[in-house]
């Protein structure tokens, strides 16, 4: 498989696993309701998207450390949608 | 930092990030009910964790792979029970 590919394939699924949470955060940001999400997920999810930024700051690679600042301020929105809400 | 504790990090990070879906899949599990998970959240997450195995398997990196391929079973089943269940 050419370079080239393989780095457009790890770009697309960072794009896709960092992204993914916005239409979650949309949807309990819109309807006031979370009641079927998991705060544990949330909780444990949190912890270790930080420690995979931690991960990336102690490397000084910029591409963890960009996915994971991301994601970190995205899954912690809906953590604190999901103690508001409930 | 020394290189053992970087490593403890990354699979801190790794093993949390993995195992954060489990008790979301046990809560919808039980409560049959997932109206406030997003189904788009979880098409874009399964198709990003996929496209991380394939990367994984390109580069021939055990640790991605792995932790993408629990990751993937796990979204999936999540999906799984979020279109049966609504």
């Amino acid at each position: 498989m050419p370079q080239g590919i393989t780095e457009l394939i790890g770009f697309g699924a960072a794009i896709l696993t960092t992204t993914a949470y916005i239409p979650q955060f949309l949807k309990v940001w819109k309807s006031r309701s979370a009641r079927d999400i998991s705060r544990r997920m949330y909780i444990m999810l949190c912890t270790g998207v930080l420690l995979w930024l931690v991960y990336g700051l102690l490397l000084d690679s910029l591409p963890i450390i960009l996915a994971n600042g991301v994601t970190l301020v995205l899954t912690l929105a809906i953590l604190f949608l999901k103690v508001r809400h409930g």
